[in-house]
């Protein structure tokens, strides 16, 4: 790779004016521009000195995904907290990558990324190990890890779903379906053992229903489960918002009504979730505040302060009460 | 920086140890990963050879923010059809960048990215225009340019509105509400456009109300209007979906049907859209593909491959009927 200077000589146009055309100026002559671009390719030009100089921390960031309301959300927070500090952060989804675990690596090499904050909720990603392991900084959010070898930070699912159910109970209900998430999600599993616990200490019936955290997971098991049983229950607690918004249609459509005839009870506080009809009473989680943390994290490891110690931490979640739980006692 | 003979040499510690540490595997002794971690910090070590020889072409993604169903879906689109063909690609949002825009192009250079694909609907982002003068390949997604200076990739905005206005007035509707988006984003704009156009050509009666492409920008001026005025229209042009699904909130809580009352037109088919009570009628606008086109233009740039005139591409709307659009006719 040629220097700014060396390309200046060769095509004898100067540094000054291959600068403008490099940060796009306007003011320099459609010639000189062409010239200045071909020659910056010729000679591989790609990093100028003065980016190398001002070159910030950079942060990546690994969702599975972004469609939906929950990494798209805890990224925005994470970048939010980052660009605070003067880090520059990027996101990449992990479903573009088809599991090739070495080459994430080799792109946040190549990236020279300073430190990775990963977003993952499945247990079965080999790649996430190879990251911890790797010679960069990682910090996980919404992740299982039982043994802490990396800094972890999300919600307890378990007391959180332990908390819904037992809003349900003290409103009287005592025969609830519920709606599980995607079964290969660690959090969905937490969220499901946590009713079924419940339901067995305090003897109430709990009918669980397979779902996948989209809104059709609502819509079809509730459609469904009323189309060929009696209404044999007066709650349903969904494992996600979408999945009860999916689920209102459904108990609209077999012309039920929210609250009289069927208590619904969401996760998450989506920002839908207190315009539908009725306003959706659900447990929120802390997403912003997720990655808030998580940047605040990655940064501590990065620049070396703070403890050495791996920490797991924990949100508080809270019940965000609107109006599809009626109290029946 | 040192490469990973010399880090080798000085630590004593072989290249394929070091090579299986920065790759994450497990087959390393705590001690000697502990000690080759250390001696690649100290010797700023960071892009290892093998990367180097197997980086993909890298593409960057600019998008204002990764909230809704906009850009994090277009996004998606993008990355698979890059993936496809073998290129790596990460998104970072503009909000974060406080519009520094030289920033930026020296972020983009010190990632080392071969294109850049930008989405933005917004006129006034100067830095666009300083991206589209630099030296790396860019193409545009959802964004005005009359001059066609970079290529670009869209919807016809007016048409579709117009399409959208002229489907209510076939079904007999004279009396229309009209919601609109932000006013600073040029989408929203000509779907107002379109619609004042229809009206005074059709001699239809259509009142514009602020909106701003959210859920309470559709909630709160159909309560306000509902509560101040007598119901005097028929339908409602919700120029998003997120605002018609605020607005049939108000709409519910004023005790009116949806549609026996009013009817409701939304704009985009979001993903929640079909599984509203009733389900949406919208104008879908085909988020997944702009992206995969807006890949294959970039590819094509960067690849110097295909025509070196720029285009502007536009890709058709469709009217998905459902359930909230009654024929009074």
């Amino acid at each position: 790779m040629a220097t700014l200077r060396e390309i200046s000589k060769k095509i004898g146009i100067s540094i000054a004016t291959i600068s403008r055309v490099i940060n796009g100026y306007d003011n320099v002559s459609d010639e000189t521009r062409k010239k200045v671009l071909k020659a910056l390719k010729e000679f591989h030009y790609q990093l100028p000195q003065v980016a190398k100089k001002r070159l910030h921390y950079l942060v990546g960031i690994l969702v599975p995904d972004l469609r939906g309301n929950h990494y798209n959300i805890i990224s925005e927070g994470i970048e939010e907290e980052l660009t605070k500090h003067g880090y520059d952060s990027f996101v990449t989804s992990t479903y573009q990558l088809l599991n090739k675990e070495i080459e994430i690596l080799e792109q946040f090499f190549s990236r020279r990324v300073d430190g990775i904050i990963i977003c993952t909720t499945r247990n079965d990603d080999e790649h996430i190990e190879r990251l911890i392991r790797s010679a960069i900084p990682v910090v996980a959010v919404d992740r299982m890890d039982s043994s802490i070898k990396v800094d972890t930070i999300g919600i307890d699912n378990y007391q959180s779903a332990y908390m819904g159910v037992k809003y349900l109970y003290n409103k009287g209900h005592r025969n609830i379906l519920f709606i599980q998430g995607n079964k290969d999600v660690y959090s969905s599993k937490l969220r499901k053992k946590a009713v079924l616990d419940f339901s067995k200490k305090f003897k109430i019936k709990v009918t669980i229903l397979k779902g996948n955290f989209e809104f059709e997971g609502g819509y079809f098991p509730v459609k469904k489960y009323l189309e060929n049983n009696d209404k044999d229950f007066t709650a349903i607690f969904f494992s996600n918002d979408q999945m009860a918004l999916g689920g209102m249609k459904a108990i609209y459509e077999l012309g039920y009504s929210i609250p009289e005839d069927i208590s619904i009870l969401g996760f998450d506080d989506d920002s839908y979730s207190k315009y539908l009809f009725p306003p959706l009473t659900t447990i929120k989680q802390p997403r912003n505040e997720m990655g808030k943390i998580a940047a605040q994290l990655i940064i501590e490891r990065i620049t070396g302060k703070g403890s050495k110690v791996k920490r797991k931490i924990l949100l508080p979640t809270e019940i965000i009460e609107r109006c599809t739980v009626k109290n029946i006692l």
